[in-house]
């Protein structure tokens, strides 16, 4: 590709943190929590204002970059409207106007629309809202069906909502509608809380066990409302609390394996319907199976209209569908194939009582008008908190991943709390009036978002057609087959199912991710929606800390004359630097894997600093033991032994004194905790200081051979460090020096570094601010000097020691027992 | 501090990662998952045996390392060792004698008594085992109380779990036993299942209500017992599983604010001893806050006998540990003053009759022998089942703790799963012997360890003495003061309690350990001990997910001379790049965050490129109905216009075309996504693959001025990357690239290359493995050289296009219209 490759000439001291950090002049920033507080509480009461504000100016900038001509933008107009956003942003910092600056964040429509484009833009939002109108109607009759309410409710879920979403919502294109997803949840809740066995009577009349159907709906109608209401509270709480952030727990395989969970639970819960089967309603794990093996068992009484219906209706809907999608780009606005099936199938079904003559369940009687209002049954919370909460959470997403698709398209921003905010005020309002919970209705606001629709006034014009049907046209839907809305459901699923193959790809790509799916998908689709939320959060936040546990650090070698420094295995010109073991890790250190990182760099190095010490301490009390012993006898025989053991002798003990006084000291740093730590040893400031720093005598056991003399730990992808991570740190850095091996970090991320400093891994005795380096190769270059150094010094002071005296047999001794003779460069 | 530094001279060519994996000879590592999870299970059956193998070669290397004299280790017993190991190492593969290996496995004593020695440790073990009994039995008999049990519970619970101990137990000095906050989580359960209001009658005799205290403690026995099974169970479960290493997701900071709100309910909870009060018993969350009231409340009733009892033995046990604390050294083993106190107290009060005389509570007959065993009454299972896995789990946690830290000390290994095991075994024995659940009894075990227990042969001597307390002792226990008990626990608890200046601590060290350690109190002191578990888990593991969602991603500048690349915010000597911009970012990136990573880059560079892009497009848009508009005009007045306005406008449109024609893309790039994605637009494989690459003809597009050609981002310290990480990567780059910049990613780790190329981010159309470089310099100097380069060959293609017209004006005005002129170099 680049065959004249530039050249990488570096000439430069090789730095160690503190030297860098000195000659180049490091500044000290400080951010004391309360500073960081204030400034975040500053930041989200200005939040949409600064948003808009900085928004309005990066355009500008923008602009500036690209206008080159005069006439390309209304610059005087712009800069009108910055002066005034200025002045906002100005204005809000004095509090009597910070009122005004809620006002503007918490109701956008006070910002789009004095900008509105009437000329412009109006003809286009009435098209686009009446054609989508005719998509939200019938939609959402369905979806009542899924919540096991009257088809009116779904009516009332498409219009209601509307309002405060108009003036809160922050999406332009949003038609806030019934889901299935939702709707099916709610149905759980209806189903659970107000089973058909309730309502069953013996009419003594008829001689028969009858159902107050009306009653039955007339409750689930309740419970539905105030189930929204639970919910509208969560959100406007959590709105309010700014978690908005909460979307981002929910990682993608999760949200993907939950949806295609849900669409089959639709899809089987449809298929009642189409096959026109009466099943009893389940709720509560495994009720998807128990449904299932009902509808098979009850497939022999299948009612040959209905299904009739059904097949038509879904291929007219599917085919139509498929092709408008085909050639969008040639029609002007979405076919309204959903309200031309209901039409039809109404126009057959009712002038020809085909439902009486065949048995087939129809819509039934829709009553016009506004329905009255109602009050939650409070009582009826407890019941219902954990469906609410995943209602909430889940309708959250979808809203919020659809407004920001939106957003991204036409250039926009999206406030997420602002968002939850709106849709919990439009819950809130509905469930006054019987709806049951919503979030966007997608394939609404698709239809208004194709067919040009600017803004919420699109959304107008969508309850102006339901406000329509609601009060004149629903009549006449009295006949429309309730197999006809199953199809037009199941239709609508094609994409959710064909999600089926997603774990085939995602397998390829990621086998966590595809884990995360799976899981997912199983406990949503066996357990119910509701678990599956948790379940699936759960896990998808553990594969977070199974990755941090799955990482291997691995050993590294210095490539071929360069300061590169790669891991062996993977790599062949490669040559190991002599004396220095160099790990790295790729992970954060913290109470999950810093004992999993020790053991690793034990492993990678081969040398256990701890059991070494042990070792040498048993060794050293059997040489005692053996010395007093010897002195027994020496004394019981007074014979003279042969001059060469003797020196031999002479000089473990010199050894031996030196460390006895090391073996003191490290003895109480072993001994066993006091009571207080069941954990693991911990070290908590003044509270227990006994892990001393070793003694300086302890440095000259380092005579006796090391496989190495500088461990480097590469720590670049050490993204942050905990408390326990750091006590690894200093626990390791303790045990290597009494080794005589000395510990270098290299590659220390800044952030890292600080909360290592905060952390008290620099106190006194811990590592030494010396010996984190800027770069491996920093690293090794000291390395290599100080071990020459110490080399020489330590030949001096032995000379001093000794005084003179056998210290060319030592030497020799070091060279011939241990295979790195070499490590004086 | 090193003055003379060594120098850092490197001269090399500059790589990028697919020109360095050639010249350096990469080779490809394939680890097939089936492979994987071979070797994995393979690795788990011989665990033990590699485990001891491999210790014993490390040993016998280290002693290799140091035995420089032929007397230091016996090496023929060594060798035999060794050879004998490897025997068993060989013969575990042959799945015949794979029995043999997880005999020696499962049951460790196999290994340690054949090798046991008599005549040295035997009399240090029956000592330290003796001493250490006379602790076990008072304080066995004191938190039999806490779990609101007769008093001989506490000896059953100290002395049948350690005869699977002995067999099982991979900890050689640990003693299993009662450990005070196990005790009170099985003291609620009791409370809760046989609350003491079940027990109350009315005795018409007396005519008063009266209650069948024995009843009440045959059936609590019971209950202990069925819990002692189920947590058995877990744990048997759980070691089978292989899930001893469940223990790391207790984090220190969770463990020491758990333990610290469990000691100051057990000081609240033995208050009623210590003052003779009767308070009712409550259990659930806040049941710590209603006991305190009452006790409150009822100090005037205080049992001034009772209390005067509980005093004197506090300052005698208080006095009396401290002292041996102190003097431990010259001690041969701990002074046994529980065991004092408590025949002092009760020769003091029975023979006096002082409880009949002053109304105080006794611990009252204690039935000799061993007790009947008994079956688990399974049917209670359901409503322990949370409490016994938090049991199953704490219990674990606490006696690993203690395990390791003994291993740590005497230099042996502890088998985690071996000793998850062995616990469960223990506990699952005794409760068909009416024992609540036990784990590590740490004062006990401290006192063998420090009196130089070596061998679970002390806990054999701690049992015998249990036994003889059982046996024949214990009736003369009769008349201790319950009061004595509570005291005995209070003083335990000095330690826990001054954990309660943790927080202090921790704030400075680091403010979300801290968070952690306060959340696990709180939810554990209000809410009860499992709530506590549950609640501080769910958040160490959460914050784990904030750090990576609050780390700071910072723009980069060169450091002078140097190839080093810092934030020049903190570091004043530095100087920009010109046409560079440099980002790194030092966490994970992942669904929790990368769209977090995004917005920072967006921040840190000032650049929106979706915006821009947007920005563009709508100014070409209006450019073309001006456009249209002046050729209707110019139809209209058939003027010419002046010959200078006509060529710039000719220019505009000759770029037009050239953005019309990746309009046309980008429109089709950003169009809606179909239905299935709720998800912020996914593409998964062939699924969704409209985003294409930029059509070539948009790199001319760069000819514009940008205030950067090249983005580098430094991912040193991302540690790992998911498909949502990737997915924001590969829409960076399109974006980017789009604009015509450059993105180059430097430092990329090893495994998160892996797991870029698995993700498919290398695919056709993403991101160029060109783009990827050994470091921040590298990419710096291929930046500049090509940026050089494709400045020339723009040149000569504008050149071409506009047939040599007006070039110069055209750089002119580049020149004069952007602040950044000089980036070519």
């Amino acid at each position: 590709m680049h065959q004249d490759r530039p050249r990488y000439v570096i000439d430069r001291p090789a730095y160690n943190l503190p030297d860098f950090d000195k000659d180049f002049d490091k500044k000290s920033r400080q951010f004391p929590v309360g500073e960081k507080v204030k400034k975040l509480f500053r930041c989200r009461i200005n939040h949409t204002v600064n948003m808009s504000y900085t928004s309005q100016t990066t355009s500008d900038k923008l602009c500036d970059q690209i206008v080159h001509s005069p006439r390309g933008y209304d610059s005087i107009q712009s800069r009108a409207e910055l002066f005034k956003e200025f002045f906002l942003f100005v204005s809000v910092r004095c509090s009597a106007s910070r009122l005004k600056g809620l006002l503007f964040r918490h109701l956008p429509v006070l910002s789009w629309l004095p900008k509105y484009k009437v000329k412009e833009n109006l003809l286009c939002d009435v098209i686009s809202g009446v054609s989508a109108g005719t998509i939200q109607v019938p939609q959402g009759m369905a979806f009542a069906l899924l919540a096991s309410l009257p088809a009116v409710n779904g009516l009332y879920s498409s219009f209601f909502p509307l309002i405060p979403y108009f003036f809160m919502g922050t999406a332009h294109q949003m038609v806030p509608g019934t889901f299935a997803v939702l709707s099916i949840m709610v149905g759980m809740v209806c189903l659970r809380l107000a089973p058909e066995k309730d309502f069953i009577y013996f009419n003594a009349t008829s001689n028969q066990t009858e159902m107050h159907e009306d009653l039955m709906n007339e409750v689930r109608l309740g419970i539905s409302g105030t189930l929204a209401c639970l919910t509208a509270i969560i959100q406007i709480g959590l709105g309010f609390m700014q978690f908005g952030f909460i979307a981002i727990y929910l990682s993608e395989s999760f949200v993907r394996g939950f949806m295609t969970a849900a669409g089959l639970q639709i899809l089987i819960s449809v298929l009642k319907y189409i096959f026109g089967i009466n099943v009893p309603p389940y709720s509560g794990p495994l009720a998807v199976i128990y449904t299932l093996v009902d509808i098979i068992s009850g497939l022999p009484d299948t009612n040959i209209a209905s299904l009739v219906f059904a097949l038509v209706s879904a291929v007219a809907l599917f085919v139509v569908k498929e092709l408008s999608a085909r050639y969008r780009h040639k029609l002007p606005f979405p076919i309204p194939i959903e309200i031309i099936v209901v039409v039809v199938a109404t126009a057959i079904s009712g002038p020809l009582h085909l439902p009486e003559l065949y048995h087939m369940d129809k819509v039934g009687e829709i009553s016009l008008g506004f329905p009255k209002p109602i009050l939650p049954t409070v009582s009826q919370w407890e019941d219902m908190l954990s469906t609410a909460f995943s209602l909430a959470i889940v309708g959250y997403v979808i809203n919020l991943a659809m407004g920001r698709t939106l957003a991204a398209k036409h250039g926009y921003d999206v406030d997420p709390n602002q968002e939850m905010l709106a849709l919990g005020c439009s819950n809130f309002l509905g469930s006054f009036f019987k709806i049951h919970v919503i979030c966007c209705a997608l394939s609404v606001t698709l239809a208004v978002d194709n067919a040009g629709g600017t803004s919420q006034f699109a959304s107008l014009c969508v309850m102006l057609v339901v406000m329509v049907t609601m009060l004149a046209l629903g009549a006449y839907l009295n006949d429309l087959p309730k197999s006809v809305l199953g199809a037009l459901i199941a239709v609508n699923l094609k994409n959710t199912l064909l999600q089926l193959s997603d774990p085939y790809y995602l397998w390829k790509k990621s086998k966590l991710d595809c884990c995360v799916w799976v899981v997912s998908f199983l406990a949503t689709f066996f357990l119910s929606l509701p678990y599956g939320v948790a379940v699936g959060v759960g896990f998808s936040i553990l594969v977070v800390i199974f990755k941090t546990q799955f990482r291997n650090g691995s050993a590294m070698d210095q490539i071929v004359a360069t300061d590169i420094y790669k891991n062996p295995k993977v790599y062949s010109k490669v040559k190991s630097v002599t004396g220095v073991k160099i790990v790295n890790y790729c992970s954060p250190l913290y109470f999950a894997n810093a004992e999993i990182f020790r053991q690793r760099v034990i492993k990678k190095t081969g040398l256990d600093p701890g059991k070494l010490i042990l070792a040498r301490r048993k060794f050293l009390e059997k040489e005692q033991k053996g010395k007093a012993k010897e002195e027994k006898e020496d004394k019981k025989t007074r014979r003279r032994k042969p001059s060469s053991l003797v020196t031999m002798k002479a000089q473990t003990i010199s050894q031996l004194e030196l460390q006895n006084d090391f073996d003191m000291n490290d003895g109480s740093a072993n001994k066993p905790e006091p009571p207080t730590s069941y954990v693991n040893d911990i070290e908590l400031g003044e509270q227990a200081p006994d892990q001393e720093p070793p003694s300086p005598s302890a440095v000259t056991l380092e005579s006796q051979p090391m496989p190495f003399h500088t461990l480097i730990l590469d720590l670049a992808g050490v993204c942050f460090i905990d408390l326990m991570g750091i006590k690894v740190l200093t626990k390791m850095n303790s045990s290597y020096s009494t080794l005589g091996i000395k510990l270098y970090l290299a590659n220390v991320q800044a952030q890292v570094y600080e909360e290592l400093e905060a952390g008290g891994a620099f106190d006194d005795g811990s590592i030494a601010r010396g010996n984190l380096f800027l770069s491996v190769h920093d690293a090794v270059l000291f390395a290599q000097q100080t071990a020459g150094e110490r080399r020489v010094s330590l030949k001096a002071e032995k000379a001093k020691q000794d005084l003179g005296f056998n210290i060319k047999e030592d030497l020799e001794l070091v060279r011939t027992s241990s295979p790195i003779q070499t490590y004086i460069k």
